[in-house]
């Protein structure tokens, strides 16, 4: 590890904000000490509880995230927020939108803000924005939560780091939740009606509550749904409130362990493959032997299952030479 | 390979349909002898000519087949149809929308017509349409012809198959290309504006124009748009004239020849990988180290990332003992 990045390590332990931000460049950017950052600073996290905002463009869920933390910071908890718009490219630090809704914790050390978008794939965005969490955790901010835009598939994935996912709705036109995407009623933990003084809002409340009845799904924990208005913080204290119990419902049921026990296997095996990716595209761009059996295949000389037989029995013997860490692996 | 997959493949050789369906089915079951399968079948592939054609739900895309189908005929061509339904759990046999719509060939030994669905992921589906596309191919099919419904990222990959790939529109309302998802551009060779009866077909053509008029990627094949009307064949003469002339495009370009390799490349390194996951999950089932050292992450005795590394190491080390084909890899 280069002596830059120990500097940085070392900075960022003592809690110095700047070095935090240039780890999270590094990971984003796909640095070549990433994983070595990660490594160090793996030993440090698992504390801080993160929560997941999803939900429509337009539900107001960049104000709730500005409320949550307000009051999260009145009983002193400090917050790192991790907005998420795999639809955009910008990324590095906060947007502009961010920042003049988020304005009022700009001063505050005790809250961290940061922009993500797709710099890559969208598979690349999920795997940056958990390393991401990672790191805000390993600083020792108490709450991180990620707010993503939208409800697609990329969504969902991002909301896998999430212990607490809540869903944000709203009473306005075309957002009933029969529109809302599949997927949505299994991911939420808790159902936030934002803008509850629009006409309608306990319609939505009553759709969700029908549609929860119908799921075939039978768990302890029945997400509850919450009207709330961040103009005049109505139902805040009632969200905050089920917040609380849904972070003690997972603890008290040891669903929490599981939950993290489950991500951090995953999160390993994911590793284990682009490693194997790695090796792959290595021996595809820098070695003559696996392009000439593909050139076999294209010249019908041997079918494609042969082939691929061949060449996976080739990396797997010669592989021990070709690891680009420097370790034989 | 078992006695009774020889007898089989012997009667598809002889042109036996019932051989066929058989073996199609065996593929779509993800059979033992599936790959060993395809393997004796590669040899005979690669004479199809393979129309994909996509479009909304509505757009009388298999209307539009059957015409095509009974063009086809006309002058003698065999045609093979795989009708893919990605939100359908039904697969293997025709539908019976499909069997009343293509009614007209069913007792035509010149065309065989399969449905197929997603028995398990989407990515499964679109391995299990190439697979079939292959069959049929084999069995000596002068076309191929796959019918997808909606245009999500499955279908785009159901797409990658065709040679040449159509894309079905009508000038009913919400069908307006604007709202066509983005990726159709990309993916079209030819456009067809079907129920061209009805008000409005005209503007949908200007559209599309309009559109390929702006489109960055500039190539010696500009996508036509041919009107077409199912019911009394309007448009069909001029459709079949621009399949035929897409055909020579690609034929004579070298564009075909450069297109299959690829295809034939990426096959290849796609079974690569598929194995690769099943030596993974054989030592996940079967082996106790790779768990023992999963369980070192979630002890917190170590990190994701010498975790991942140590299990990439066991795994090619040990490969050679954990093919369970019986080969030494």
């Amino acid at each position: 590890m280069s002596d830059a990045i120990n500097d940085l390590i070392d900075n960022f332990t003592k809690g110095n904000i700047r070095a935090l931000a240039r780890l999270i460049s590094k990971i984003e950017n796909e640095d070549d000490e990433k994983d070595e950052i990660l490594k160090r600073l793996y030993g440090k996290t698992g504390n801080a509880f993160v929560l997941g905002i999803t939900g429509s463009p337009g539900a107001g869920k960049s104000s709730l995230v500005d409320r949550i933390t307000a009051f999260l910071r009145k009983k002193g908890d400090t917050v790192g927020i991790i907005a998420v718009d795999p639809t955009s490219p910008f990324t590095g630090g906060a947007l502009l939108g961010d920042r003049i809704r988020m304005q009022d914790h700009a001063l505050d050390k005790g809250v961290y803000i940061r922009s993500m978008g797709t710099r890559g794939s969208l598979g690349g965005l999920a795997r940056s924005t958990k390393e991401v969490v990672k790191v805000l955790d390993a600083f020792g901010y108490r709450w991180v939560i990620v707010e993503t835009v939208g409800v697609g598939q990329a969504e969902l994935d991002i909301m896998n780091v999430a212990d607490t996912t809540m869903v944000v709705l709203t009473p306005g036109a075309g957002d009933s939740i029969q529109t809302i995407k599949a997927g949505i009623m299994e991911i939420a933990d808790v159902f936030a009606v934002n803008k509850c003084d629009l006409p309608g809002a306990d319609r939505v409340v009553s759709e969700i509550s029908q549609m929860l009845d119908l799921s075939k799904e039978i768990t302890e924990w029945r997400p509850p749904v919450v009207k709330v208005s961040t103009l005049d913080d109505r139902g805040m204290d009632e969200l905050m409130e089920v917040l609380e119990k849904h972070r003690a419902y997972l603890n008290d049921s040891g669903n929490m362990e599981v939950y993290r026990d489950e991500m951090a296997r995953k999160e390993t095996l994911e590793i284990v493959d682009y490693r194997w990716q790695r090796i792959v595209n290595h021996q595809l761009n820098y070695q003559g032997h696996v392009r000439d059996i593909l050139d076999k295949v294209t010249d019908k000389k041997t079918d494609p299952f042969t082939a691929a037989d061949e060449i996976l029995g080739y990396i797997l013997r010669n592989s021990g030479l070709l690891d680009n860490s420097g370790e034989k692996v």
